[in-house]
């Protein structure tokens, strides 16, 4: 049996071990459902990104954690001691990013649609960078820094024109989002022109997102080949030179078996090159790189821990194994139809000569985990694990049919300890009038 | 202008209004994000559910609303006073009831997948009935009761083998289901042949529930034959009375111009009709009914409010107009791709000559709330008012990039009163460590 995360090992009880822990001890003492992280492979993927960097571009740049992959205060943490930067994406992120002592001057801020107590709220508190949507926001944001005789470092979002699928990518009509200015319109240009007429605005750089989940190294050459361009065209028509390049994320990461992601440092090591060649042939000073990896952080650094209950067998159709958890902790089926392998925690080795359709306990025909998981003959009481859950799960978890959000529990060195405890009804019920 | 919501009116100013409210007012008082109900609308749907009963099938039966629809402790005390009963889906329904003083004798207890904890959470609480949904769970309830020296009043849920679509319904080949046991596999009669040995158990009725957003009565007519017939086949093989027929929920309502509901009442008059017939052909009592309504109670009620912020058109391409809410507070376009109909509060009976793709603010591509939507043109600080999202909107919210989840606002006779109040980014970090 492989697994799909690296950080699983069979250890001598034959339970699944994760962090030093066996994981249905962890089960036990937590309950479930439970998200459970390994600590080490979070900070070890921290570390490959911060060593490319050095490695290939001599250390000149920073990678910023994505953190609408998984925002809590523990994450922040983690990324702070691993020195990274973040990106945040709205006054709630940046506010969890704030009260886990985070720095802010490392911070980023993202988003098609800030409101103006947001901008306010990172203008008070000294983020680092305003990454600038439209120019509705551009003009919000002059006004609001000027009133507190602020100048707002930002960087503009661009739509280079690449769209990068998981398997594929094109490099033109990508202009069709609610994200940022196009370059081929001209939009892109004139918000800088416009921009360089403000007297709160320092304008230091810009960025692009091409897509999630790629597995390719080309999208990623073709966007810093088109926006050292864009950088070499800004300089000669305004004289501004743009000292940062942020690159965004969409690093793929692997969910099920067929999945084959790139090898993380090998995104730095193409866009060096790329970075290198057009620098020497455009005559521009080679800018400042910043990366925005999330998921490939943390999605295979966590799986989710479910208790199995009824196991309902439908003689020439299928069987349904029932699960204490589901779309509220884990949508991503129902708005994806992803895909996950899953693991009997306590027969992680036994050949998985079954297929069961592994469904959730809320009231909703659509509350499918996985489609068709081979598993061994499982019975109620069983732990079963879903594997690479780490990123958008306890994200974007809700409470539907009123079921408390599951605890993240950091696995390290044989210890689990909670980073988030799991909600309880009279949480859910905190708003009620 | 039509509006989908029966309950809308333009006021003097020539605002939107609702229960007596001007939505401006609303918007200004509360701040947006936020859903807003009309409760005259809502207890006026549960009258209409109740006089069906009453008119049509002598009172003998009883509307439960249908919680996961909407669950907060405003909306069960508003059930309470109009009589009716409810079902949950969980504990946390459960809880959130029993908050709100319902009577528990009146709660119905649904789930595929219920827990331990959750089945003695109910009989501690003396819910009224357990609708037992597999063997697994009905030896577990036996087990339970008996440790309580309780006996647990339950009812089935079968598959009648039937499914309806929004616009149509096949009478085969529905056991390809999480939820319940088959008739036509004989599972059915197993089970209660099975629930008949058990000495804590006592089985007073059935349940079906065909689907969601249905359209026809054909469909409601032909469960109540097929559960009917069932109902007459357990008498002549066990000597067993069901007392209970519960025929479950699934009534449409209008999210948008095209869809044609019928009319609440005709659900209980048509199958009361078709009930009376069969019990006369099969020499059965006529049952107690129950049925289920949840989305056309609340949906129809609600709308949410928005901020408009960045409008960005692009050129031969489309205009997105970007909100301060989005996937985390309607996860329905993202899931299902469910539409809408949108207005301008401000701006109610302009000409909508414009066509816009409502984005919300999520950092996500598909964050799309209406792909395309007629409005008068908008401009940023308008008001957006989504219709017809009282249903499954709070109720599936999340907190996805750390956006609090918006207030739900009663409006009634011209006064506007918090049932939920707005989450805090304290309230989001409450089970950080």
């Amino acid at each position: 049996m492989q697994f799909v995360m690296d950080c699983l090992r069979v250890n001598d009880s034959g339970n699944l071990e994760m962090g030093g822990c066996d994981l249905a001890k962890v089960a036990a003492e937590f309950s479930t459902p439970a998200y459970v992280m390994d600590e080490t492979t979070i900070r070890e993927n921290c570390r490959v990104y911060r060593r490319s960097v050095e490695e290939f571009y001599g250390g000149n740049g920073l990678v910023l954690y994505a953190s609408k992959a998984l925002s809590c205060k523990a994450i922040y943490r983690i990324m702070k001691e691993e020195g990274l930067g973040v990106d945040v994406v709205s006054g709630g992120e940046l506010y969890t990013a704030l009260q886990a002592d985070f720095p802010a001057e490392k911070i980023y801020f993202h988003g098609n649609n800030k409101t103006e107590e947001e901008l306010i709220f990172a203008l008070d508190n000294g983020v680092g960078r305003i990454v600038v949507d439209n120019r509705h926001e551009l003009e919000l944001l002059n006004r609001l820094a000027k009133e507190r005789d602020k100048t707002a470092k930002i960087l503009f979002r661009i739509k280079p024109g690449i769209d990068a699928h998981t398997h594929s990518f094109i490099q033109t009509g990508q202009i069709d989002s609610k994200f940022g200015v196009a370059l081929e319109t001209g939009e892109a240009e004139e918000i800088i022109r416009h921009a360089l007429t403000l007297s709160n605005i320092s304008v230091v750089g810009i960025h692009c997102h091409i897509g999630s989940q790629i597995f390719e190294l080309d999208p990623f050459r073709m966007a810093a080949k088109v926006m050292l361009g864009f950088m070499a065209k800004v300089r000669d028509t305004y004289g501004l030179s743009l000292g940062e390049l942020n690159l965004g994320g969409g690093f793929g990461i692997k969910y099920v078996e067929e999945d084959m992601p790139v090898d993380y440092e090998k995104y730095m090591e193409a866009v060096s090159q790329t970075v290198s060649e057009e620098c020497t042939r455009l005559n521009l000073e080679k800018p400042f790189i910043v990366m925005e990896p999330g998921r490939s952080i943390v999605a295979s650094a966590g799986l989710t821990l479910y208790t199995v209950g009824c196991i309902k067998e439908i003689p020439d159709v299928r069987t349904y194994l029932s699960v204490d958890g589901g779309m509220a902790d884990n949508p991503r089926h129902i708005m994806y139809g992803s895909e996950y392998e899953a693991v009997l925690v306590e027969k992680p080795l036994a050949p998985a000569d079954t297929t069961v359709t592994v469904a959730g306990r809320c009231c909703e025909s659509g509350d499918i985990l996985i489609q068709s998981a081979h598993l061994p003959k499982a019975e109620p009481g069983d732990i079963l694990a879903i594997q690479a859950t780490g990123a958008y799960h306890y994200s974007m978890a809700s409470n539907y049919n009123r079921i408390p959000r599951p605890p993240i529990i950091m696995v390290k060195d044989g210890k689990a300890t909670l980073a988030v405890r799991r909600e309880t009804y009279e949480d859910i019920l905190g708003c009620d009038l």
